[in-house]
């Protein structure tokens, strides 16, 4: 086995969860990750808790022939008690994302899916409530994806995931320092995206690899009804299996009054339309991680790169809504990401902190 | 995929496990056997009932590197709780036998498994109280150890299981009528195996691929302290990774007291030792699957080949135990075979029933 993947598994139990004796750990794979789930194993048990290991989100093609083999009416009687009672009973869930194909659910009729996260959204709730890590293993398909070699792939993710992050956590704390006690944000790129959105009462997560390995952002959630202005996501979004390019949105009052798509806009569409929430901003993110220096059509690491902010539609993170007020509740979160290396600025109540990607805590920064 | 994988798969669903709108169920099943594990997402959709995939028995590499990396010394912390909560929640498990490598657990020592075998006995408890199936996919490592071609292999495997299972069922009732209001049995075998039991107030289970797919025998469990005499099972026992040669047990008053193996006997005193109820039988069955033609080394088969009786130490199965008996209860269950096509008699109250592999409802029976 590759020793990178045994420091992979490492990072997981001891700096992303921090299992204890005695924890009850569901670790959720495709099989094509096995050696992580081996290590993983092994890691538990010097943890000294124990492990299961299941394909619930991450088992494509069982979801498929589950999802196609459905009429797409779902009911009560199609919700997985047994996987709630699973995920209730369990102290730190571990989500390892890999596919052998990455496009394995791209002929799943959309509203099919969506019409199952939202019969399924207990489960992520559940999954939330707890301890928990998504993390990714480098197989064939991901690399193809993110057009690399398997070798060149594999050396990109572990670089980004075994790495020192206390120093990232540092770095990045500057940040949360500038955004936390915030009221009003501006981005703004180019001619296409010019939005502000009120932060007041919100609190700012830093991210150094707990909750998603590899970490790498800063984000926080707005204010729901304040969102407002437009925004190109210059980088693509791969949704079911599905690529959509150059995805606008307009927001008046918190709220898309328009969007578009230059591909794949019915999915797109699917997305918005999941529920009242998937119409909102849910998240608003700053990728700080400089080791993440390319886009591989993967958000786990894209909306970490620096020089990119990102935003998402759907549910809002709790640790991000301060008391007294409102969390986007949806059954969907979809990040997109906005390029900010050119023609770029965040303001934050009317200062520049960033422009074309450089912060103002950082060497060459123009005032 | 390969037709006789979704045959297969609707043979579980519809026949073995009748599986109901609104069940919850869960597949236990090795990477190797995706294929089936995909074809059975279909069918439980088909049937209107829900699936969770998971390694829970059949990871054998994820058990080796926990169990390798675990102390040995198990406490309460060490028992897992969310797999307990899981199966208590389920409506049926489907357990798939396969392997990239039958003799993955090799290098875990005995004790620790017997050790974590008994930690996790309520698992097994939980899993027999509900709809259950174990059945087999036919990987290449399994068709090595059956010293056999995959393709062999293959056609082997999906002969035994998808075949009409009504017409073997009116064939092995022939043979419940027999047995299942016997007093005592006699099963002698050349000059190295001699064994009576009596099965007063025992029931007899005909077996027609439920439980087993295949399926194949009838079998009841003997009164607990009544088996006595020698049995030389000359057919190799595969547990944990090892195979044990030649087993041959002496019963007094229902109790092993002398053991020996040619090859591995220290896995079979381990075996022996676990608990009180493992040093006893908890089955006896007869063989009665004559598609199955050659001995595999897999027990799931073996124990259904025709011309073999086969007994079990340690558990009993409910259902063979009649009111007011006592169940022998054990944390394990493991069968061994003896060869009945030569120099043997089956006796039932007396009478024989079997000689040479016929059963005297069957042509050619010398009476």
């Amino acid at each position: 086995m590759d020793p990178r993947v045994r420091e992979h598994a490492e990072i997981i139990v001891e700096h992303s969860t921090d299992i204890e004796p005695g924890d009850d750990v569901v670790i959720d794979a495709h099989p094509v990750a096995e050696d992580l789930v081996v290590a993983l194993h092994e890691a538990v048990a010097d943890a000294g808790a124990t492990a299961l290991a299941v394909q619930e989100r991450f088992g494509k093609r069982f979801r498929r022939a589950y999802l196609r083999s459905h009429d797409g009416e779902f009911t009560e009687r199609d919700f997985p008690d047994h996987v709630l009672a699973l995920y209730e009973a369990m102290d730190v869930y571990v989500g390892v994302r890999s596919a052998d194909n990455a496009t394995e659910t791209s002929d799943v009729p959309p509203e099919t899916i969506r019409a199952y996260d939202q019969l399924t959204q207990p489960l992520l709730e559940e999954r939330l409530d707890k301890t928990w890590c998504l993390t990714q293993y480098p197989s064939a398909a991901f690399a193809q994806l993110a057009e690399m070699s398997t070798e060149a792939y594999e050396d990109f993710v572990w670089d980004a995931v075994n790495r020192d992050w206390g120093a990232q956590r540092d770095h990045q704390e500057r940040m949360v320092e500038v955004l936390d006690p915030a009221s009003e944000v501006r981005i703004r790129s180019g001619e296409t995206t010019d939005v502000t959105m009120r932060l007041d009462g919100m609190a700012t997560i830093n991210d150094y690899g707990e909750a998603n390995l590899p970490g790498g952002e800063v984000f926080t959630a707005p204010v729901v009804d304040s969102v407002a202005g437009e925004v190109l996501f210059d980088k693509p979004v791969y949704q079911q299996g599905r690529e959509i390019t150059d995805v606008r949105l307009v927001f008046e009052a918190g709220e898309v009054v328009e969007h578009e798509a230059a591909k794949n806009e019915a999915v797109l569409t699917e997305i918005l339309n999941t529920d009242e929430g998937a119409r909102r901003l849910g998240e608003l993110g700053i990728g700080m991680n400089r080791s993440i220096d390319r886009f591989t059509y993967n958000m786990l690491f894209d909306e970490k790169m620096g020089d990119t902010v990102h935003m998402a539609v759907g549910r809002a993170y709790d640790e991000c809504v301060g008391e007294g007020n409102e969390r986007n509740d949806s059954a969907v979160h979809v990040d997109m990401i906005v390029d900010m290396s050119e023609d770029s600025t965040i303001e934050v109540d009317g200062e520049v902190v960033q422009r074309d990607g450089t912060f103002r805590f950082e060497d060459g920064f123009e005032a």
